[in-house]
């Protein structure tokens, strides 16, 4: 395909590169046999909830996958964070990055403690430990790490600042399961570190996630927090919620599991496969996931230099988009320019310039179980062929 | 079966009545061709989550059955309570009994609101007016009423309360679905509504819940809420979270929904089993629901009067418990009793009589789609058996 050719976009008319849209995330499915037998399973036992059997087995392979002492399953990551804050107990502030998903920052605020923005670093993405020790104050009580695109954050710096100044640490590890740092697995560290499992994660119980911890009292609190009434052995706790993980969420997590190795190496295959194609493209750059010595390949993450590649990130976003190629320009806003914290927190408005660069040129590509290597070679072609046409898109687009 | 014979109790040391324990809660099941056929259109669509079509489908159904304008689904009852104290955006505190289950009031503190306790009625248990309009202040901003034990309160009295003061009103009806007040179905009263579909309740989606209103603006910020990025037309709320039904809740909903005129027709069956087999037991008091003219039957209620039965209701508890029965003692304690409250706010500990009452007197028994009539008989006639044998079980117990 040559750039000739393919100076046909479907933004200005012509027909899509896909028929169909391309999905960003990892949407894994095991084969149908396999699901039907747990699905048969639940049903026979006729017990679809409450700390079942499959969510009780999840629970253990995932500690002895993880290395670590207590996994606690939750109905999504979301509710995971807030039974987190309250399960620490924290008050006050807690330090954070702006560039992340929304719920990472939601959370402490319906937990009942204030966001205090950091920025991140401009070339890892990940949490800027010296922004951090910026805004440490006396009302800051914790650290809430969050580790990106299948990388982490500096952990063994946030270890360190968050033990000189008297500071709880926890993780949002979302993006980050199956990932090693120094050679120990990602949900290790801190005081606890929250995992997800949405159906778009490398690691999918539908909806779904965990929270992991090696402190044994830790744990009692959070399985307390996880159900109205309490667990078996009650340990007082400020308040329960239903974060329960149910047997349909749990079936679909062991077969992922037991899948992930398959995963991860499809995930690799994929990556790679990206950046023998968009290597050469001028003006879009590959982000590496850092701060780990394995990582999960979960994301495809580019940064676009509008003054090289020839378009801005929204534009190319617009431009694939038409082609129904899901790319995603995660994160966007940074929450310091979203509701409420744009409002409540105005002086963090301009304060973060390496997220508000971020949000402006990150762009996400399609991976998982639905791209094909086919597919992989269709976006990269549309891509370099975008920056070869750049001109004439941008003209027809009424840009500059 | 006489009182002679019946004289064996496994909480003494005998052999129980039942072999496995009877379950307190609804827990329907579909028969398995339907279940299987839902789970492989799930699987052949490979949709898992986020708003897919049986959870569309089910608030469409859903509607209908109501009668009302808006029913948005979610992951369960107590996210959807948190979801809707901010879709109100409540500030101060909130008129609520004590007397409920935890997540109640629970989801006021999580939502950054304080609960203002009110006592109840002691004939039909439902919220006290009068009690509610003593707390009426210039920090309340609303009232949270509770439609309890397939009952309602007296929400014509709570309508006028609320507009008289200009105090926001909306309802968790966990224990109300399909019951009407006045002709009117439950789900249409206030500006909102929250059921619950937990496995125990009589519309079952395995976990999960619904928030319903008439209010479209509500309604907007409702589905805006209910995802991290909010929903396709976004509506400016204070925060979002992800309070999102997978489509094998709503498959599990759409299928009892689809059997709610049988169950329904079953749970009076059982009730209409216990009053008789009950009715002439001394000191036991079947708690008849109160506000509607439609019950849903799904809860069978009793008081104790120690003084008359010849054992306490937490005595009475132990005996059936150790029969293989689980009565449950909903709710126990108050939750004005209970933690934060208790120290939070300890002027509520002695000022909710008739809910210390209750507290200390009601019993729950086993009813639903696992309860034969059978098991209904011999539950009764353990119960008539064990006024008649008070005085040896006291005793034996080392009671009075």
């Amino acid at each position: 395909m040559n750039a000739m050719a393919a100076d046909a976009w479907a933004v200005l008319g012509d027909t899509p590169e896909f028929d169909t849209p391309v999905p960003v995330g990892q949407l894994y499915f095991p084969d149908w046999a396999r699901y039907e037998a747990a699905m048969r399973g639940i049903f026979a036992r006729q017990y679809y909830t409450n700390q079942g059997p499959l969510a009780q087995e999840l629970e253990q392979r995932l500690a002895g996958f993880l290395g670590v002492r207590h996994v606690v399953c939750v109905t999504n990551a979301t509710i995971g964070l807030l039974m987190a804050v309250k399960a620490l107990d924290l008050r006050g502030k807690v330090l954070v990055p702006a560039f992340t998903f929304p719920a990472t920052v939601q959370a402490l605020t319906w937990a009942g403690v204030a966001p205090a923005f950091c920025d991140v670093d401009l070339q890892t993405q990940q949490l800027d430990v010296a922004a951090a020790r910026a805004q440490i104050g006396p009302d800051v009580s914790a650290i809430l790490g969050v580790n990106l695109w299948g990388g982490a954050c500096d952990i063994a710096a946030l270890h360190d600042l968050a033990r000189e100044n008297g500071l709880r640490l926890f993780f949002d590890s979302a993006h980050a399961f199956g990932c090693r740092a120094g050679g120990v697995p990602i949900g290790n560290f801190g005081e606890l570190e929250v995992f997800s499992f949405h159906a778009t994660k490398i690691l999918s119980a539908t909806e779904g996630g965990c929270i992991c911890t090696n402190d044994d009292l830790l744990a009692a609190r959070l399985r307390n927090i996880r159900s109205s009434y309490g667990a078996g052995t009650p340990t007082p706790v400020p308040l329960t919620s239903n974060g329960r993980m149910s047997e349909a969420q749990a079936a679909v997590g062991l077969m992922s599991l037991e899948d992930f190795p398959r995963i991860l190496a499809r995930n690799r295959q994929l990556h790679e496969r990206y950046q023998a194609g968009l290597a050469h493209v001028p003006g879009l750059q590959l982000v590496r996931p850092s701060g780990v010595d394995t990582t999960n390949y979960q994301y495809l993450v580019t940064r676009i230099d509008a003054s090289r590649f020839g378009l801005t990130r929204d534009q190319l976003l617009a431009v694939l988009k038409a082609e129904n190629i899901n790319v995603r320009r995660y994160f966007h806003p940074g929450m310091h320019r979203a509701l409420p914290y744009v409002d409540e927190l105005p002086w963090y408005r301009d304060a973060l310039p390496a997220t508000d660069l971020l949000c402006h040129t990150s762009l996400q590509f399609p991976l998982g179980a639905l791209v094909s290597d086919d597919t992989v070679d269709r976006i990269c072609a549309r891509v370099a062929a975008a920056h070869a046409n750049a001109a004439r898109i941008r003209a027809a687009l009424g840009g500059s």
